[in-house]
C-alpha cells in the first residue's frame, strides 16, 4: 500500500481525534443546525453530485458491475432528496448524549449513575449505495462522534461529492474539521489499513457480506461491530395458517430480495409439506425465484433443482430460496442456529407452546412470531435511521440506532468520601 | 504449542458450546440450586484445596514470586469460607436473563421488545488470585452462559481443584458438563490459543495489564472486553477543600495499592501547590510512598525522585506516587485523557463549574467529585459481584456484573404481517 495514503489516512486519524474531543461537548442544537445545514448543502450540490454518480456509474457499466449494483448505485434527484430528508429526521430524534441512567444514592452517601457519552471515533466500511455516506456521517454526528468513511471504490466519485459537501456545511456551522472525513482511494488496501488503526478508531462498523466479514476477523485490531450478513430463515410449523404463511413466506423472499433481511431459506414441517409447498412454491415460481430443494421437497413438487450442503449456508440477495423438510420444531431451531447468521429468523404457527420454544431457542437479532423477517430495520422498530443491522452479540444487536453509537460512563458524587 | 492440548481445547470449545445451548434456557432456580451446591462443594472440599494451594505457594516462593503476588495467590479457611459465601450472593442476585425491554406496538401492531439472552460462551484470562475461578464461573453460570477458565500457571494448583469441584457440583444439579470448564495447562501459548477460538467462544475477558493487554490486541480473533488496566489519576483543583483532598489523595494511593482502582498519579494545580504538596507528600512518606515528581514539585519540596516521561504512563500497584504541577483545569484534562488507561478519575474542588467540566470532559469507565478512586467496584455500585472493571467503550465500562454477561435479542409478534 502506497505510504503517502497511508500517512494521510494516520492525519486523518488524528484530526478526527481532535474532532471527537469537541463534538462530545457540543450542544444538541450545535449538531442538528450542522445536520440541517449537511441536507441544504446536499441539495444545493445536487447537479454536481449527479455529474459525479453519471462517471460512477459509466465506469460501473465498464466494469461489468450487475444491474443490480448500478441500481445501488444510482442516484437521481428524488434519492438526493431522500438524503437530505433523512439528515433533516436526524436533526428531529432526541439526542441520546448526556441522558442519566439511574442514578441512585448509596448506602454511604455517594451519588452514583452513569451518563451517556459518545464512543469517540467511528470507522465505517461499506459498498455500492452512496447514501450511506450521509446516513452514516449524519447518525454519528448527533451522537457526538466523529467519523471516518470508506466507501467501496465504485462509487467514488460520488462519496467524493457528498463527504465534501457535508463536511464542508459542518465547519461552517462551526465544529471541526475533522468531524465527517473520508479515506479518499480506491486502493483495497485502504479499507485493511483502517481496521488496524486503534490508536485512532474506537469501533469499526463493517456493513458487508462473508468477504468483509473474513477480512475484518483476520485484519481489524480495532473493536468493530459487524453488520449487514444475512441468511435468514421462515420456519412454517405443523401448525401454521397456511394462508399467512404463504403470505409471509413470499414477502420474506420476493419483496426486496437484495437486502439483509430478505429470506433465504423456507423450512417446512413434514406434517404440513405436501399441502403447503405445491402452493408456496408455485407462488415464488411464478414471480422468477429459483427454488433449489432437499430431496424430500423435490419428491413432493417436481422438476426443482437439489439443494446441495452450500445452499445451507448461502446468503443469495437474489431471486433464489433454499427449501428443506425438518420432521420437528427442534430440527428448524438447530438447522437454524448452524447455518444463521443471527440475524432475522421466522416461525409461522398458531401453536403456543411452540412459538414460545422458537422464540427462547433461536439466537439471532431478531425473532419473529407470524411476521415477515422484512421488518428488521431501525424506523419500522421505532427509533429512526440506522447504521447498520449487527448480528453481534457485543454492545448492539439488530438494527443500531443513535443510542447504539454512544457509549456511558459512571459519574460519582461525593463529598470528601474515602475507602 | 502441544498439538494434543490444541486438541482437548477444541474439544472443551465444542462442550461448551453445547452447554450453553442448554445454560440458556435454564430456570433461575436451577441455576441457583447449581451456585449453592458450589458453595457447600467448596467447602466440603477445603482441605484438598488448601493442600493444592500449599503446593502453589512452594513453587510460587521458589520461582522467586514476589511476597504481594504470593499474599493474593494464598487461600486460607476464611478466604474459602469468602469464595464460598460470594457464590452464596449470586445465587440471591435477580435473574437478568427474560427480562423484557421496551414492548411497544408499533403503528402496525406489530409488537416489538427486546429480552435479554446469556451470550453464550465466555472465555476469562486471568491471574494469581484463585478465587476469581469461583466467582467467574458463578456470575457466567448465573448469566447462563457457560466459561472457559484460563488461569495464571502459578495458581494451577488451586484453580484445578476449585474448578474440579465446582463442575462436579453443577453437573450433580443436572447441567451439562461443559458448563465451567479450566484449561488445565501451564504453557503461555495455551491463553494465545484460546483467544484465536472464535468458533467456539462468543467473548473473551482478559483480566490483567499492559503484557495481557498487548498480546490480546495482536492475537485475539474473538470479540474481547479488556478489564483491570487502571492508571488513575486524582486532580486536586486550585479550589479544593484541601482537608478533603489530603485524605483522598491518601486514601485513593494507600489504602489498597494493588488494585486497579488506586491511583498511580496526583495532579496539583499550580495555585495551591505550595501549600498542598508539604502537607499530601509528608502523610504519603509517612506511610512508605515512594514519590516521583515533576521539577516544579522538586522546588518546592526537596528531596523528591525526579519523574521521567515513562512516569506517567506506569501502572504501579505499588507505594509508588508521580506527581505533577499544573496550570489549569484543561491541562489536568488533557494529561488524564492522554496517559491515563481509562479507569477511575478523580477531581477534588469546591468550584461548580470546574468540577461540571471535569465530569464531562474526562473520558473515562468511572469520573469522581471529591471522592477516592478507590470505589470502581461493582459492589459499591450497587449491583453485586463483578467479572472485573471493564476500560472499554463497546458493551460494558466499569464495573461488569451480571447485565453485562448477557446480550439482548428482538422479539417481534405478529398476525401474518407482511412489508
Amino acid at each position: 500500500m502506497d505510504h503517502k495514503l497511508q500517512e494521510t489516512m494516520l492525519e486523518q486519524g488524528k484530526r478526527a481525534r481532535q474532532a471527537a474531543r469537541v463534538l462530545a461537548t457540543t450542544p444538541s442544537t450545535l449538531k442538528d443546525q450542522a445536520l440541517l445545514e449537511m441536507a441544504d448543502a446536499l441539495l444545493a450540490n445536487s447537479a454536481e453530485l449527479l455529474a459525479a454518480n453519471r462517471l460512477d456509474l459509466e465506469q460501473g457499466a465498464g466494469n461489468g458491475l450487475s444491474s443490480a449494483l448500478l441500481e445501488r448505485l444510482m442516484l437521481n434527484q428524488e434519492r438526493i432528496q431522500d438524503m437530505a430528508q433523512g439528515l433533516r429526521e436526524i436533526a428531529a430524534l432526541s439526542d441520546p448524549v448526556g441522558q442519566v441512567l439511574g442514578m441512585t444514592k448509596r448506602p454511604n452517601g455517594l451519588e452514583v449513575g452513569r451518563i451517556r457519552t459518545p464512543i469517540g471515533v467511528v470507522g465505517i466500511i461499506y459498498e455500492s449505495r452512496p447514501n450511506v455516506t450521509a446516513d452514516a456521517a449524519g447518525l454519528c454526528l448527533k451522537a457526538g462522534n466523529a467519523i471516518i468513511l470508506r466507501g467501496g471504490e465504485e462509487a467514488l466519485n460520488s462519496n467524493r461529492v457528498i463527504a465534501r459537501v457535508i463536511a464542508e456545511a459542518v465547519v461552517k456551522c462551526g465544529l471541526p474539521e475533522g468531524s465527517i472525513q473520508l479515506v479518499d482511494s480506491e486502493d483495497k488496501e485502504a479499507a485493511i489499513f483502517l481496521m488496524k488503526m486503534s490508536d485512532y478508531l474506537d469501533v469499526l462498523i463493517p456493513r458487508g457480506g462473508k468477504g468483509l466479514k473474513m477480512a475484518v476477523t483476520e485484519n481489524a485490531r480495532v473493536p468493530y461491530i459487524m453488520t449487514g450478513m444475512g441468511n435468514c430463515h421462515v420456519y412454517v410449523d405443523g401448525w401454521a395458517d397456511l394462508d399467512k404463511a404463504r403470505q409471509i413466506v413470499f414477502n420474506a423472499k420476493v419483496q426486496r430480495p437484495s437486502v439483509c433481511n430478505a429470506a433465504e431459506t423456507l423450512l417446512v414441517h413434514s406434517d404440513i409439506a405436501h399441502k403447503f409447498l405445491p402452493l408456496i412454491l408455485e407462488d415464488l415460481q411464478k414471480a422468477g425465484v429459483e427454488i433449489r430443494a432437499c430431496a424430500r421437497s423435490r419428491q413432493i413438487v417436481d422438476g426443482l433443482r437439489e439443494a446441495t450442503e452450500a445452499d445451507w449456508d448461502e446468503e443469495y440477495l437474489d431471486l433464489i430460496l433454499a427449501v428443506k423438510i425438518v420432521d420437528d420444531l427442534e430440527q428448524a431451531v438447530d438447522h437454524i442456529n448452524l447455518h444463521g447468521t443471527g440475524h432475522s429468523e421466522a416461525i409461522i404457527s398458531q401453536n403456543y407452546s411452540n412459538v414460545r420454544l422458537f422464540m427462547a431457542a433461536v439466537d439471532a437479532a431478531a425473532v419473529y412470531a407470524n411476521a415477515s423477517t422484512r421488518f428488521t430495520d431501525g424506523n419500522v422498530f421505532g427509533f429512526g435511521a440506522e447504521m447498520g443491522i449487527s448480528t453481534q452479540k457485543l454492545h448492539a444487536r439488530g438494527p443500531m440506532g443513535l443510542t447504539e453509537l454512544t457509549t456511558t460512563k459512571f459519574i460519582i458524587y461525593g463529598d470528601g468520601h474515602i475507602r
